[in-house]
């Protein structure tokens, strides 16, 4: 073993030597490392990532770096949120990857066995070196470059659908030991950094004139300003930041947007939990619909090779399909997995009430509605306002055009955040996204 | 030191043995143990609580036992509750201890320095043994008993209204600093088999025939079968549960109802916060109304010797009284220490907004307002239907009168459990306490 004992950022270079006696990964590689080929590709915010392949086969090294790449180290970060993301990639593999059996009709009828997204092998962890070897995805590409690139994906909504009410469901009390989960809670709860990040860069800084903040100025100052003065916008986002704060309902993936998705025509895979933390159900579902619905109006940059008026239909779609396949297979589990101390069987069910039990599902679906609506909406306005911008619309080159683009997303994420508790359905919230863009841009 | 290694379990005889080289306690009672007189007088459900008395002074030895005294040794139940109770006090001491400043009117207009409720200082903890030993509260009595003897105290609602506000607001997101609450927040979850006790003896075990449970019967065979098959009720205490389990807003008391208080006329001291776990503010507040509530019912029971007119209308202003104060107190922390990352004053007062933070503030209120009616309305239905009962109810011999009250109680809480959405003020709930007394009994 060449590894040493305390941490050190790897390089294309290092990475052979260091890794030579990393016997999970020469076993799936080779142990010739001179034929090693090693690339760096992390386009992230945090970590380095590095592809390395060898005779035999392929893998992804992925380390934490003590400081937040995107900003350089005067901004530390604990190596710890590698144990985060080990520990999440192993939880979700757990509960997404656990097909569910018995299901009567609907989705299960039009699933494959292997449906559903999943997360990537691992095949080593590090904790020192703050280093995960796992699998090579080839040849998955990034969602949110697919999106970009006007590519409709076939099976992107059924998978979301399903991996998000898995793992969501299945970390909860719900499902799980109470005394479990407590104690997972305590573990993911030093996961402090990363969740202040999410806390801050979300909930807060958007909304008044924080350093790191950046939007395309000046076409959106005034818009900016304008939301910046929005006193409903802000207590609405306080009270989403209260309910993702200390709402601890169950283990989150905590960033998944399209960036953090990989995919095929065929094939959807999850990727990058480190800012997994116990939190609200909604707040995983809300910022994945809000990645769609910014794609959406981010299509209008891209048309430079042809008309996106179907790619905006797909997107819409999406959105609808995958909230559905959520409901319904959430429900499902509801009727078939509900172990945990919640809405015990014992009170409904084992009394001869199955209505009971409905009801109760209809009202938890209810509430995870009404504050996903929210959490779509602070993730358009951090996208656009705070310090982490999306490829979507970051790539628009003509700057008049992307803050047409951004402007239509920023109002539509206002309107979601502060009329969520009264708006009715996707097909509603989809018209009016569909409206929003024709009339600003027309 | 003849303290032993492993825990054994004291007695009055073998107490100034053991406790003979504690020095905090001789120091305070004196050092000659053959003088000390030692009582057991616990009458709660879980543990050993000892008075001693020496030739200088006085203290109380609180130890845990390693089951649930009032089941016996087939529930067994962690030592570590002591510990929990230790840094409980703690943190309690430190919040409800320190006065606010520059209150402009209202409530501080008319406390003195010393007011609120605090909790008994302690003079030592030895883990291992479970045990704390703390401050002889004297001449003062458990305020439940007080109140079933007829006793109108008259700083009760503003100490408790005043401990509450304080203890639960400096304990949350908007006080603290969140690496610091998550850090506690870990600790106490670790806290689990106390929580267990609240999640399942609350919330679940009255609405079904579980094992423990047990009413006046037969008088309530009907009324208890009735409520364990009203589908709303068991609907609504179940996402009071899951509030309660997930919602991880403050560390709360745990366990504040009128036994876990010792008053004299002038002061209102709060012991026993065991049960202390990261929950939601309205729980503490639900709890310790639904105790005067719960009062209010049970006095028809104990008009021997004479009308209880005047000790319901006293009880009816408490409830008022410490809802009112609670919420001066919490709007006063509110603008004066919010200075956590939950609606920070970079989004409202430092941009000259007043009316944002005034506008969160109401919301928040409202917020508890609604969920403490609810947890009220369950703590009643377990009082009565579950396996902890209270004195006010259980000291009235005459079991028909007893069931009497029971179901005025038992209706009342239902009221509140269901409608806790719609109903808009204190006062019109006490109406309706008031016209459940009169018309049921009369």
């Amino acid at each position: 073993m060449t590894k040493t004992l305390s941490f050190e950022a790897l390089s294309a270079e290092s990475l052979p030597g260091r890794l030579a006696g990393t016997r999970a990964l020469t076993e799936r590689i080779g142990q010739d490392t001179a034929a090693w080929k090693v690339r760096e590709v992390g386009d992230g915010n945090l970590n380095l990532v590095f592809i390395v392949e060898g005779a035999e086969g392929a893998a992804v090294v992925k380390q934490a770096l003590p400081y937040v790449r995107l900003v350089g180290d005067s901004w530390p970060l604990p190596l710890k949120r590698s144990f985060f993301e080990y520990h999440a990639l192993t939880r979700q593999k757990a509960r997404a990857g656990k097909v569910v059996t018995g299901f009567p009709s609907g989705i299960a009828g039009k699933q494959s066995v292997s449906a559903g997204a999943i997360v990537p092998e691992i095949y080593h962890f590090d904790e020192e070196q703050a280093l995960i070897v796992m699998e090579y995805l080839s040849p998955h590409i990034i969602l949110r470059k697919a999106l970009i690139d006007g590519r409709r994906l076939p099976n992107i909504a059924r998978d979301l659908g399903l991996f998000m009410a898995r793992t969501l469901f299945r970390g909860s009390d719900l499902h799980m030991k109470a005394r479990d989960r407590k104690e997972d809670l305590a573990l993911f709860a030093d996961n402090a950094e990363l969740c202040d990040i999410t806390e801050n860069l979300v909930f807060t800084d958007p909304y008044f004139a924080a350093p790191m903040n950046r939007h395309t100025s000046p076409q959106l100052d005034r818009l900016a300003a304008e939301l910046r003065a929005d006193r409903d916008l802000k207590v609405e986002a306080q009270r989403l930041k209260h309910l993702f704060a200390a709402n601890a309902e169950t283990l989150l993936h905590g960033d998944l947007h399209t960036g953090s998705i990989m995919v095929t025509d065929t094939e959807t895979r999850v990727i990058d939990p480190e800012f997994a933390v116990y939190g609200p159900i909604a707040f995983d579902v809300g910022m994945a619909l809000a990645n769609f619905w910014m794609s959406f109006f981010s299509q209008r940059g891209h048309e430079n090779a042809g008309s996106r008026d179907t790619m905006r239909s797909y997107l819409l779609g999406v959105v609808v399909e995958t909230w559905a396949v959520f409901r319904t297979e959430f429900s499902h589990l509801w009727r078939t997995e509900r172990t945990g101390m919640l809405y015990h069987r014992s009170l409904f069910e084992d009394q001869g009430d199955i209505f009971g039990s409905e009801q109760a599902l209809d009202r938890f679906l209810h509430s995870i509605w009404v504050d996903l609506l929210g959490f779509a909406g602070v993730e358009i306005h951090r996208r656009i306002l705070g310090l982490a911008h999306n490829a979507d619309f970051e790539t628009i080159e003509n700057e008049d055009l992307r803050a047409k683009c951004e402007s239509k997303a920023l109002k539509f994420g206002r309107h979601l955040a502060v009329n969520r508790h009264a708006i009715h359905s996707l097909d509603e919230v989809n018209a009016l996204a569909e409206l929003i863009e024709r009339e600003t841009v027309s």
